[in-house]
């Protein structure tokens, strides 16, 4: 069981963000920092964009941004945004049809449940938990130390 | 996000044997009920049978039996022994070296709290509730009406 790539840049970029507040970011940047090419991260920007989780900064200054607070931001928003599917068992979606017991099988309800599990932790966790040692993100990420001063 | 077709096809497997525990369950009417290879099931039954979670009868009337009430195997048992990882990120293990936040950073933690949440409530449900209408899985199933008078 694993979360797409997709999910993971998605979070790192969305951190990224989260500790640069005071400008936009640059893609080029953030792509040289995870080590991902500039048109894997447009990729997900636009998922992220289309989500209400990202925002793009036309212009010579532009960038991406956060569209309102990190604390705002949950992982699971992100999680639910960026997971092209949940399908757990290959009968989720209801349409297996050569499984005898598609319809009839308690599986696909507790897998159900077990996701709702799943996302409510993330959504108790924003992406200003995740940077919430900003001065220290900002360190590992190789930005300058920040101009506000909240951490 | 989704689960391997192994977990799956040993669910479905293990339910079959709950809903016939008169005798031993062939394999090749498994296989044949869910429309899967005998080699892809004896691979998951290898898995199953080094978990605890399957018994296998050596003979002409063999077969493959659960190794104690259906009420005493969980889901949760069996999706732990039949995903091969849950590395949910690819930092889950701690080993992703071209991320910078690798070591500081919270997504690895909060994914760990949700799987817990995942795996907590698939422990809740075990085969047996699975297959809690026996009757009427073993109709599904094309098997003959149970020997047995319980449910």
């Amino acid at each position: 069981m694993r979360l797409t790539q997709q999910t993971n840049y998605a979070v790192r970029a969305l951190m990224y963000c989260a500790a640069n507040p005071d400008k936009p970011s640059k893609v080029a940047d953030i792509a040289a920092t995870f080590t991902m090419s500039e048109t894997h991260l447009f990729k997900i920007m636009k998922v992220l964009v289309d989500a209400g989780l990202m925002k793009t900064i036309r212009g010579r200054n532009g960038g991406i941004t956060l569209p309102r607070p990190a604390e705002e931001i949950t992982v699971g928003q992100v999680v639910r945004a960026t997971e092209e599917n949940f399908l757990l068992a290959e009968c989720f979606d209801g349409g297996k049809p050569d499984c005898p017991l598609v319809n009839h099988c308690g599986f696909n309800s507790i897998l159900h449940k077990a996701l709702d599990a799943f996302l409510g932790v993330l959504d108790t966790c924003t992406i200003a938990d995740l940077a919430d040692n900003r001065n220290n993100i900002r360190h590992l990420l190789h930005m300058e130390p920040s101009e506000t001063t909240a951490a």
